[in-house]
């Protein structure tokens, strides 16, 4: 057994090996430094927390939660996600921080998978939260940071859907008239099962008006010109208001010259959690996952004693990675001093001066090594100090 | 109770606020610049492991561990330090990696604490392990990196207090003659605890003599004379060559220059486990805990079947950030650009403008703003868009 499964690691765990790594670091400091641009503050928050509290007010499905308990017999959780633990500090430590409070995070989060699925169980998350503003302004901001974020990481076919979960609320609410058959139809559209959606509401006792109604749901996608045949669709005060709200938020956006890099999506539903206006998702060409997504989540904060709105994006590091596809043949090994004992001092200063100007170099004992010709294959360049006779670095 | 502890965290947890976070980004940025200049290729592992190899492999104890199960009912762990996973792909993934093989990582450790503590239950650490390599070279190596990394980090006045475990063992065995009574002694190093290891030797039945040499043992910290010293109380084999090795790796440190910066304390004892060779901790003035420490570790690839020699060394973030105590008084809030619908496009193109030439820009809608006073109090520049009669970018 321990033999077996050695060098195994849990479901859905990954190691990230140099050359990945530092694609990884590159994406990351490209979009840190965009946030930082924008005036967005970075906070850490611990890897476990309380879960009556963040892991409660968390969107993610009780079973995709890491669960542990504590000493004093507390069952804490691995944060699923980074917008409650934000939430909670932003309505305790940080309640009297200025708003509109700006905030970014870069952190794993964790999610439980079965063994089967190949998903990943931990992953990075780098997004904003953009605290205590209500305005369409807001909405466009995150957005358009977004797409900020996704171009200076380098990324170039990507687009992003927007819905409106109030919307959606709004118009399943005006035709099914309960929750609880909301839900059901809810449920289909966050799980993008079409199919499912459009044979369940032919089975529903509905006039044939609504009925159709209720499947035209699905043809809510595309460009800007989707918002008025909503319109014509919708009957409600609160579904309209939805719409006029993603009219005026599309012209924000059109403002910042983004037209190209929008669509809507009125079918979009991201989890059966806290969401309450627009929301949205970005994809990336020949990905079949979201790179990313965000939204308005003004209840969240009432969990925290202390209601107000919000909003904001996360983007996932692992799939971003995935979308550029980029990874580095090997990691650059600039240069290597191999030297012998005697010649220490002044290998020493070599590497120290190649260093100063900028150089990765790595200093090797000759001794250290059992194939010297394998070991100094792997370098651009090689400069030896070795015996006593020999002038000063002679280079490979 | 929900509301009682709304905004706890879990013992030993903590936030980072923006003000700190950007001191540890500092630290971090100019630890993994200098590690990346000595050839070390970063590496990322699991927050999760399997309890019973890289947790059983680890040097941590059993009690200090966070254990939860997965849905097969395997134990896991979040791992206590990065020694052993990183062990883990050295031996497996990169098992014909070239050696040496140099690694670095900047990951979060975990253990658990006593509630009543105040320790930490979560902090980031930074180190390299230098893995293929049993010169005193390497030794040399790991040490003066982690004192050039602690200079690039900016820290001033440190020490690196240098011992060696195998001159531990045999010293006391030598004494003692047996491994029971080697260990209780070694557990009273490893704690610290001078005044118990003294009491606990005059109660021993040991010659005169012996009683002697083994508080003399307690003395044995200093400059490099110490090692003199050591040498006319030992009488095993295995000790003067523990001895000679130190004497060694002085050497290799003096020719880097580093004299000052070393200081020799054989009653150094890191943990219980796995270290088998030179051992070194890092010591801050005026901070009383390490923030660093490291040391040979040629046994533990055997617990993954794959034996070779290593050696590295790890610092704590938080403790050495902590040692700096330069944290800002506030995040730099650059610039502000406050605008109102109607020029919303003139204030992006501004912020766009400040931004690409690299300032840090919030971009706020002013009806978004409740007290626009405190608000803009906040930054140092703030350029208005207010208005549909104004000139351009009216500063304040």
């Amino acid at each position: 057994m321990w033999k077996l499964f050695m060098f195994e690691k849990p479901a859905g765990m990954r190691d990230t090996l140099p050359e990945l790594y530092q694609l990884k670091r590159e994406v990351r400091e490209a979009i840190s430094g965009e946030v930082s641009r924008w005036g967005y503050a970075p906070i850490e928050t611990p890897t476990l927390e309380y879960h009556e509290t963040v892991g409660a007010a968390s969107a993610i499905q009780e079973q995709q939660l890491f669960k542990l308990l504590d000493q004093d017999g507390n069952t804490l959780v691995l944060r699923p996600d980074m917008t409650a633990p934000i939430a909670r500090i932003a309505a305790s430590t940080m309640k009297n921080a200025e708003r509109p409070l700006r905030l970014t995070y870069d952190a794993p989060v964790f999610r439980s998978q079965q063994r089967e699925g190949g998903k990943s169980a931990e992953f990075e998350q780098i997004g904003v939260e953009l605290i205590g503003d209500s305005s369409n302004s807001a909405d466009g901001e995150v957005i358009s940071l977004m797409i900020a974020s996704l171009e200076k990481a380098g990324l170039e076919n990507f687009q992003i859907a927007i819905g409106h979960i109030g919307f959606v609320n709004a118009y399943l609410q005006e035709i099914l008239g309960n929750e609880t058959r909301a839900d059901t139809f809810r449920r289909y559209l966050y799980e993008k099962n079409y199919v499912g959606f459009r044979k369940k509401a032919e089975q529903y006792p509905l006039s044939s008006i609504d009925q159709r109604r209720l499947k035209e749901l699905l043809s809510l996608k595309g460009g800007t010109d989707v918002l008025e045949k909503a319109r014509s669709l919708a009957e409600s005060r609160e579904a309209l208001e939805a719409l006029q709200q993603l009219e005026d938020l599309v012209q924000v956006l059109e403002a910042y010259g983004l037209t190209d890099k929008i669509m809507i999506d009125l079918n979009l539903v991201l989890h059966m959690s806290y969401y309450t206006g627009a929301v949205f998702e970005a994809y990336s060409e020949g990905l079949g996952y979201p790179i990313g997504s965000g939204g308005r989540y003004d209840k969240l904060f009432s969990k925290f004693h202390s209601p107000q709105p919000a909003t904001g994006f996360g983007l996932r590091l692992d799939k971003l990675t995935e979308a550029l596809g980029k990874i580095k043949d090997s990691v650059s090994n600039d240069a290597c001093v191999i030297f012998s004992n005697e010649r220490r001092k002044e290998a020493m200063e070599k590497a120290r001066a190649l260093r100063e100007s900028g150089r990765s170099v790595v200093m090797q004992d000759h001794g250290g090594i059992s194939d010297i010709d394998r070991f100094s294959a792997q370098f651009k360049e090689v400069i030896y100090f070795v015996g006593s006779n020999g002038n000063g670095g002679d280079s490979k």
